[in-house]
């Protein structure tokens, strides 16, 4: 349990700010292997609503979950030429078993197209055996040489992998598209964290895809976050698995697949988009505790009655579903409670003293904005309630209004370089849509192309790096 | 989708009968990499259910589930020198990251004590910070030099692993055994599935532990199966990982810890106790589909009435929160899905044909016993209910049956070796306390103790080797 608060000012030093938070609120926690962590309980609750939510959104259309094994021998991996490549350099190998080397190195999963389609080759004969549709809760291992930092890039982390299998393009065009929009459903409502959605250009998609769609979300220090992808494998993957069916009209067609993901780092996002310098904010939605109340015993107060009544609220509270921590603690202070709550990001703390008891009474205090109200103590559940909601709202406002600000339209090279280096944030500008243009621009900018809108823009101007006729206008950022 | 059913007698080849329903069934199917394997959508459903039980047991007593990184330093398994000697020889080692060799080779987790501890010892201060109550699901990997077998012995698998942390032994005693009731209540009252409890000796128990505290029950083969165990760990830990409290009395103390833990192996045991030679036979309460829907389209009949009438019942169960599938599919014929659906274990199936539809009734079958009845409609849902109800108490009723059965109290080593051979199960015998006779008797016999039971009954003879003084009754087996 950590003793004292966050020091470092978030507009001060954004990167300092968000180690400390996620550290001293317990979320997260160093490991002794470099580059790991440790997914603390307040965390993995943040995960497992999210779990909640996805899962109850993919079963509701039909796709089950499964867990295949972790270890891929490194033929698979090669199979798809541009995955292979695209995956080796971070992969880890096992090389032993027990005491002996192992015939052939395994590597541990950093994605699991290849172990899983091997078996679909084997499951799809007819189209009666189409679609699949998958999903795996499990842990991905990339061994990345850039810095690792806490939930945003970390040598293992914990994701879910969807993979389908349908009969036709058009079907698996369709699945890539609900998914992206379920993604943006769970970003904006649950996380309160607004995304922009498009595709990625030939040089950023996911090795081995037709094309990947993204969502992508923009950060306080003005650098873009991938949120989530969703790709459309084509036949590609089907074509180096041999995953044919027979038609019904007796032929022998190649798969078409899809396959998509979002990790760990959606608590990184949730910590930097929402947190202050008091430490984490958490939307009500993914809250593992939307309520704390804290009794506060003054000298001479009645405190078993002032306990009495906060169990009382906190039954009422439970009632209606809500996560409630009663924290009667007497070996801290009520001053050293509201601290320590504030940093794990409750959205509503109820005090009660003696003057509320007396006056039948109780203080509720936001989280998000620190503004306190009394009510009536009959009026405290709705009084809640009201404000969980409002907090909701709220904190996804904001963010919107941030995202809006840090977005610029951009007419020249000049004005790009200038509003990045002062700015940051998303800068939309015209594209010619060659990809030499976009490797110029990372090479001297650090930017990338994060993503080509779905709705497009007519281009305001020339490409903003050669000048030459663009073709649509879209977004660049630089990003984790 | 397979197309036929079980070719083998469960009574004449149990091994190959079990092999083939898992496969057919689709609850798993080999992986390409030898010892692994894939957990099915069928498979994974059952894990999920006991994933949700068990959740709701152990958050309703204060424990959190986390997530700790997979990967352990050589150096932290070696810190407790049981726990290195017991693990090390079945340790898979991850040796290069990228392309490059690692400093120092990192453990796969075969089991998280170490890590987790070394950073219990950096959180834990004060007698403030106990207890500490913690559980992940996650998976683990073994390098199994034995003859694997899907689901009861793979070189991953999927568990859960519970670890505690208290200022006192009785805190810890209690933990142990709370958390054994709760596996208990969890193997007879969900999977249906009998269990004996009590202690594992010496030469048994967890490396490291203090002891070990055991669920076991017995298989059709007349082989014990272990089916979780909660380990007391003492002192042992706490004194190697230095992870000590200052308490109210202001002195250092070392804390005193458990570790408990269920995995995949239980859906293996389902498998083995209730199936028969149609297939799956589910319990109830972890039956990812309850009930499926056949229409029966006899020639003539108006189908489209019929499969009105059957998403009318198929509304009216989910309603009960029940889950069903309507198998309306024109592809494949009722007798075909009759066996599909058994074969996955479902446990009541409904037929609507042309009759049902005129005289407003349907019929049910049965999966465990086979027997059909017909209900009025409006009786379905409740008739269903009941059915449910009682297969669940059936399943469990007659494995009960079944593990008394294979119970033998024993009186001599020649009647022990002579039930051994000829029967299995559990040999109950009088034992002098002595591991060498264990050791004997493993020797000579291959059956091993499989727990010292909590109600001491006298012996009722010497020590059924050496033929000493005995001092209890204990349970032995050839096992899993």
């Amino acid at each position: 349990m950590s003793d004292t608060g966050i020091t470092t000012k978030k507009s001060v030093d954004f990167s300092e700010w968000y180690m400390e938070t996620v550290l001293k609120s317990e979320l997260a926690d160093y490991a002794p292997v470099k580059g790991c962590m440790i997914i603390r309980e307040h965390a993995y609750a943040i995960w497992e609503k999210i779990q909640e939510v996805f899962n109850k959104k993919i079963k509701a259309t039909g796709h089950k979950n499964v867990y295949f094994p972790m270890f891929i021998p490194e033929g698979f991996l090669k199979k798809e030429a541009e995955h292979f490549e695209g995956f080796v350099p971070e992969v880890a190998w096992v090389t032993e078993g027990g005491s002996s080397p192992l015939e052939e190195k395994l590597a541990i999963r950093p994605t699991s197209e290849t172990i899983m389609y091997d078996a679909f080759a084997k499951w799809v004969r007819s189209w009666r055996d189409l679609p699949i549709k998958i999903n795996q809760w499990c842990n991905i291992v990339r061994w990345e040489t850039k810095a690792t930092k806490l939930f945003l890039r970390t040598r293992e982390f914990l994701w879910q992998e969807g993979h389908t299998v349908h009969a036709t393009s058009e079907e698996a065009e369709k699945e890539v598209m609900d998914i992206l929009l379920e993604y943006k459903d769970l970003m904006e409502k649950y996380l309160a964290i607004p995304v922009l959605i498009g595709v990625k250009t030939e040089n950023e998609k996911f090795a081995g895809a037709l094309y990947t769609t993204t969502l992508e979300a923009i950060m306080p220090d003005g650098k873009a976050l991938q949120m989530g992808t969703s790709h459309n494998l084509g036949q590609n993957f089907g074509k180096v698995f041999d995953i044919k069916f027979i038609g019904e009209d007796k032929q022998d067609h190649y798969v078409w697949q899809t396959s998509w993901g979002i990790t760990t780092r959606l608590i990184g996002a949730v910590v930097m988009v929402h947190g202050d310098d008091k430490g984490l904010v958490l939307p009500p939605k993914v809250a593992p505790v939307h309520v704390v109340i804290v009794p506060i015993p003054y000298k001479g107060a009645d405190l078993e009655a002032i306990k009495a009544k906060a169990r009382e609220i906190e039954a009422r509270l439970k009632e209606k579903n809500l996560a409630v921590v009663l924290d009667d603690r007497e070996e801290y202070t009520p001053g050293w409670k509201f601290n320590h709550w504030e940093l794990k990001g409750v959205p509503v703390r109820i005090e009660i003293g003696p003057r509320d008891l007396k006056q039948k009474r109780v203080t509720l205090a936001r989280r998000d904005t620190g503004a306190k109200c009394v009510v009536k103590e009959d009026e405290a559940v709705s009084t809640v309630e009201t404000l969980l909601e409002e907090i909701q709202h709220n904190l996804y406002a904001k963010a919107r209004i941030a995202l809006e600000e840090k977005t610029t339209t951009i007419k020249s090279y000049n004005e790009f370089k200038k509003v990045l280096s002062e700015k940051g944030g998303f800068l939309k500008a015209s594209w010619c849509g060659n990809a030499k243009c976009e490797e110029k621009i990372k090479e001297e900018t650090g930017a990338t192309i994060r993503l080509r809108p779905f709705e497009k823009e007519e281009p305001i101007a020339g490409c903003v790096y050669c000048g030459e006729k663009a073709v649509e206008m879209v977004y660049f950022a630089r990003s984790y």
